[in-house]
């Protein structure tokens, strides 16, 4: 088990590794809290993307700065404890292992949030351990968690070697997506609509189809309320063979890009490719069977009005099902009430495919 | 505010007052619980349905026999407090005004769960005090929560002069009630469709339209998860001009009706006329469509199964909207998760239309 002090450190490193200027991708996001001998913060780090310094070094270098203004230079790091949200890597990419600068500072203990299941780069506690550095990985199940979390999309590429696909529906009761004059605006109310922006923010790339691109022109940025938007933005995507118009842009000017395929593996792979690892798919409903139908949805959001429509297009195109027996199941993870201000409520489902 | 006693006292005249055996229907019902000078109990009464004994009498006449039995005979009802979940009616129906009986008992002080909304019956409260009977109604608001839900329908009745009437959807999360080769059996799982079996025993009409008596043969009969039928069952009733088939029968025989008409307002004056005070509409499409664009559904059950079929049949048919800001909006009262054993787990939502 770990202390309180190394406790709230992981709690800390978990706050700045998912830093909003980092922008998610083909590396984890990771933070790393030094700890002195007295159990104080000595410095801390996180990752800020592919070709620059893993969060250990960043910790390191910021303690050695710090103690170079200070009384106790660089001695400062020997016997503390490092406290990671990520298992250090053992391997030499494009920076040394995290490993040896933590042995070389004289890191006495290391706490560990999570466990590297990168291959290439995993085998860091026992590297550690050989080393005689104290390696801690028990640590809090809320803690442990969220240290998954932080790099979902990250570590589904590793096992799939395509991006995380969360897919978000906003319908009525009786599944409509629309009215019968095409209207939608708005099905769900301010706080759906809120909770969209944020989920746009935590993914690297929002998609859609060519027929909803065409009907919408959605900006799919990820906004405040104010209108402002997010420090951090998805690529925008939109698939389909035929010609799309531009995007709405807003300064500064968010990515989109055109995948020509009607192919869900085909656009996944192109995603991958450009480091992109979790793909919010917002319709239209052609392109979300399309997905469903090639197993291309690992989660599911669903945000429900409570309204009745009667008529209008469907949320979801044809599956190719014909009987019950054949349906979709999904196992339910989360129920939230999403209130607006103005009193309305609309519920949210958070659903995935059994044994996702 | 009442003693602990009477809290008691209340609760479980709530509880009697809701024996399976007591049909509802144009009576309201109604328990009473006679407690001594020494807070004990003395008698418990319940009303039996229209032509029987309320259940102030009922109670007395039980305290009566009791006290023949014993040393203090009737005496004992003398400085007594009745706990009565309704007003004791001030007026003689097809029976004596309760006040009068209670008045003449002795009874030093009542307590009242819910007063009478009924206004040829009303105004008990202002004859006991005037006979100088102590009379206390504000009561915790779970008992008169309670109290007012043990005859919603019969209030319904008495506001509106039709039953309450509520619709139930059994859909997956893209709105289909069942599959394109017409299956259906099961969208949801099986704590779902118990629960639906209890809310057949909680109304006295279950309603559905020629179609779908045709196309299921639905048994509409309330059943325990053995098999067996509840004791209560409600009156099974099929809407529609066409000839129907006869529903499949269970010993003891359910009655059933045929609604010979496709307006909701006529079917519902025929039900209130038959002294049906709470109708559970349970499909198909156009039957639930007719009665929404009637304004003729009081309260919305959904069970919402996390499944996609991607085709097959609408819940809700045309209700003859064009555009979203006319869509049918609910509010949502409460939310429910239904867990079967097998793990699954469905929605249960339930809605009411705004002001209702």
């Amino acid at each position: 088990m770990i202390h309180q002090a190394e406790h709230d450190a992981l709690r800390r490193a978990l706050e700045i590794a998912a830093h909003p200027a980092v922008a998610l991708g083909p590396n984890p996001r990771v933070g790393c809290v030094l700890l002195g001998t007295d159990g104080r913060v000595i410095a801390e780090g996180y990752h800020r993307g592919a070709g620059t310094a893993h969060a250990e070094v960043d910790a390191l270098a910021r303690a050695g700065a710090a103690g170079a203004a200070g009384p106790t230079s660089t001695a400062s790091t020997v016997g503390a404890t490092a406290v990671v949200t990520l298992e250090p890597c053992a391997h030499t990419g494009r920076t040394g292992p995290c490993t040896q600068a933590l042995i070389d500072a004289g890191v006495r203990r290391v706490v560990i949030g999570r466990r590297d299941p990168n291959a290439v780069a995993a085998g860091g506690v026992e590297v550690l351990r050989a080393a005689g550095v104290e390696v801690e990985t028990d640590v809090p199940a809320e803690l442990a968690v969220e240290a998954a979390a932080l790099n979902r999309g990250w570590e589904h590429g590793l096992r799939h070697a395509r991006p995380l696909v969360t897919a978000k529906l906003a319908l009525t009761l009786d599944g409509r997506v629309a009215a019968t004059d095409g209207s939608s605006r708005w099905i769900t109310g301010s706080a759906a609509r809120e909770q969209v922006h944020c989920l746009r923010a935590r993914c690297d790339v929002v998609l859609v189809g060519a027929g909803t691109a065409r009907a919408d022109r959605p900006a799919l940025t990820a906004r405040r309320t104010d209108g402002t938007l997010h420090p951090r933005q998805p690529l925008r995507a939109v698939m389909g063979l035929r010609r799309i118009p531009d995007l709405p842009t807003q300064a500064p000017a968010v990515p989109a890009v055109h995948l020509r395929t009607h192919d869900p593996a085909e656009a996944l792979a192109d995603l991958h490719a450009r480091g992109r690892r979790h793909v919010l798919l917002e319709g239209g409903p052609t392109l979300i069977a399309a997905f469903l139908a090639a197993g291309g949805v690992d989660e599911l959001i669903v945000h429900l009005a409570p309204k009745l429509l009667g008529a209008g297009p469907s949320a979801v195109g044809s599956l190719g099902i014909g009987t019950i027996a054949d349906a979709l199941a999904f196992d339910l993870v989360e129920t939230t009430l999403l209130t607006s201000p103005d009193g309305r409520t609309d519920v949210q489902l958070t659903l995935r495919p059994p044994h996702a």
